[in-house]
């Protein structure tokens, strides 16, 4: 199968024209399963509360999911991206996939960065698994990344993709990620996106280097940190089921689950 | 407080020899926290359990740990090494930390790579920390670098400084030391072994590069592939009590516990 990043640099509050740039980069796509970056359509620094209710959308009733889902039903796309999402008058960050079926799944962002504590809700409904063609596919967002549990529990229930739309600041996520596929033997892609947010005396700069990592942790594409880009591979995303790193050792059936209980007891920190 | 590493090429079955030459090299070295490779005393490679019989000792009444104990208590070392252990009869490769007031812990490997499985017995009482003149310590062992789960409890459980012997084959595990340091907020030292072993038909080699990173990943010493080499940092051991990431991110007060239960679940793989 083809899976792929689309790296972007949205401009704020400018929903329609970065639905419409994003398709148009991908106008030439199809028979692909292919990740945005979180909140590509929005842009990421909402100055406040009010800024996030003008540009949320319910997921299947605004424009940016429609407008998705007709062209992933025309070209046979997989789309994987972030939004800012409103339900029942709360506001998530959120990963959505619609596949080239028509399916819609979503994901609302369980590990909030920063400021996004201060406008949007915490997902508290995680970690699914998407069956899409015969291959299961998990999304995680962003910040999701510096907690090993996220992909630790995709990985465990089947996931032999990782969908990772995010907007990264701090330096070591991409890293981080490739470790994440080691340590799980999962693909994972990495749609970051680039460029410099003002808005007031907030700024942000995002880091790009959107990636593609296999379950051996070899980077099979990789974007750099000032351009938008699109790359494609191919893949065969069975190799995800092979958790054997060497003839003696399946990192899952290895796992020394009776020594683990403090993983979820009361938090320490 | 000074934390460092002492790289080494030990000489298989070779253990007299082995420490001499790990404590000559440590002969300038005082008042400092010191971690050698896994198996620094014996080399790695046995070929069968008679090997390892031979080779074996028990913590306290062999040869290699009363003399280190001695050393540690003249010179004011903390020392943390990795040595095959026998108790009633199984033997466990295990990793020990002997204090410079003369107290001595140890743990027992959890997580067995390759051919180890043959011989060692994996340890089933972990992880533990080890308050050493205020400071908390928790020790892992080589492959236990893959499971996230590790590093995690330990820094869950408060240490600050995580002691790592190993002797790395996979050419990933220093990469993902550094995602953990990162991830936990955490120090990290890993003392990694150098040479290639041949035994027969059996053939290794070692990748060195150890390292010390600090808990915001930043790498305050390495070593190259290729020399024994020792390196000590100063560092204040309370900069891994800051888990906040960002104003807004605690890192382990952000952790979703009551979504990580699939985590301790049956075994999925």
């Amino acid at each position: 199968m083809k899976i792929g990043f689309l790296q972007l640099r949205p401009k704020f509050g400018e929903v329609k024209e970065n639905v419409r740039s994003a398709l148009s980069l991908l106008k030439n796509v199809s028979d692909a399963t292919i990740v945005l970056p979180e909140l590509f359509n929005t842009g990421y620094l909402f100055r406040n509360l009010e800024e996030l209710k003008e540009l949320a959308e319910p997921i299947n009733r605004g424009y940016t999911v429609p407008a998705l889902k007709k062209v992933a039903k025309q070209r046979g796309l997989n789309l994987a991206f972030g939004m800012a999402e409103v339900k029942n008058r709360k506001y998530y960050n959120s990963s959505v996939l619609i596949t080239a079926k028509g399916k819609v799944y979503s994901y609302q962002k369980t590990h909030l960065f920063d400021r996004e504590k201060l406008f949007f809700q915490p997902g508290t409904k995680a970690y699914q698994i998407y069956p899409v063609d015969g291959t299961k596919l998990g999304m995680m967002v962003c910040f999701d990344w510096i907690f090993p549990e996220v992909t630790r529990i995709l990985a465990l229930k089947g996931a032999q993709i990782i969908l990772h739309p995010a907007n990264l600041i701090l330096p070591w996520g991409q890293d981080a990620m490739r470790t994440r596929s080691i340590e799980n033997r999962v693909f994972s892609i990495t749609a970051n996106r680039i460029g410099t947010e003002k808005r007031g005396n907030l700024s942000l700069s995002f880091s790009g280097r959107s990636q593609i990592v296999d379950p051996k942790g070899n980077i099979l594409a990789s974007a750099g940190e000032r351009s938008e880009s699109l790359k494609i591979v191919e893949i065969d995303a069975r190799e995800a089921q092979d958790k054997m790193v060497t003839a003696n050792n399946d990192l899952f059936k290895d796992r020394k689950v009776s020594l683990y209980k403090s993983l979820v007891g009361r938090n320490t920190g």
